[in-house]
């Protein structure tokens, strides 16, 4: 199981050593859990060692799924970091869930000497912009098809753990849909 | 005139002093001139010192405006620059412009052990990625009007330097959309 420190060294220096810049808090959690709701002012960057957790958003009234993250990743919610604004996303865990927690305003201020610290800011918010304008590129360019088959390739684990129904949010298309599209790559 | 070290001092850290850790171009280009290409690979980033610079995309066969920038700001096509895919969108100066020029391999080495490079990687990645969320709200929760009226409070010179129907095609509305709008606000 991959903690931050197994991150950073992994990922962003394999050269590093010595302590890190924030303190690293952890927690288990059930699924259902609510890490940053609707509305609530986000404090925290998690790094999920187990479990999957899913974020959603209110457009039009109706709740839709923005992204799911697994695994031996960094989520939050980053634009209210960001802004000190209210969350506009709710963030949930769906499965069971392990995570290292850093407190924001502490990441913050090891900002402003820490080299690591940047390192890890600097890449992990290039990821997240990649994410945004790949998911972004997909809904444009891609048909429902091809946006289910992505997913699963990229994530198998999807299939055994999220709801038809939640994927299909994802998606953005009806339980329906999602069904012929399933039919139509088993076939 | 702003230059990248004046960004810097006065946007990433008022403390900093001595060289660069990259070395800093400078162009000066006419109205038309294209940055980065439709399908070419991006190699650097830009910093605008005077001038407008848009960028478009193709999407469902239709050129759309994704973003205006202007003086005092970075571009690049960054997705292309991060992925090393060919660029899919086009960067192109829509008034005479004069920029320095970032060679984006000599910033990623200076990533490797400079603590200025990576505060300011971090921290204009994090404008972007938050400019992004903020563009994909607005068109799903503000109304043309609306768009059209924090662009013009966020840029007024918007106005006088981007033809109306590039306003439209930001927007996402038809020019006679925009100008019923427009009627709407000045009466």
């Amino acid at each position: 199981m991959m903690n931050v420190r197994d991150y950073i060294m992994k990922n962003i220096d394999s050269n590093f050593e010595g302590e890190l810049p924030f303190r690293i808090g952890h927690k288990e959690v059930k699924a259902g859990y609510i890490f940053t709701d609707f509305n609530q002012k986000a404090q925290n960057v998690y790094f999920l060692k187990t479990g999957i957790v899913q974020i959603e958003i209110l457009r039009d009234e109706e709740l839709k799924i923005l992204d799911f993250f697994f695994k031996d990743a960094f989520f939050a919610s980053y634009s209210s970091l960001l802004t000190h604004l209210p969350s506009d996303v709710c963030i949930k865990a769906i499965t069971d869930c392990t995570v290292e927690i850093i407190n924001y305003q502490e990441l913050k201020m090891a900002y402003s000497d820490s080299l690591i610290a940047n390192k890890l800011g600097r890449s992990e918010t290039e990821k997240l912009y990649l994410r945004r304008v790949m998911r972004e590129k997909q809904l444009f360019t891609q048909t429902a098809q091809q946006n289910y088959q992505s997913l699963i390739e990229q994530y198998p684990e999807v299939i055994q753990h999220i709801p038809l129904k939640d994927i299909a949010k994802y998606l953005g298309i009806t339980p329906e849909s999602l069904s012929r599209i399933r039919k139509k790559i088993m076939t």
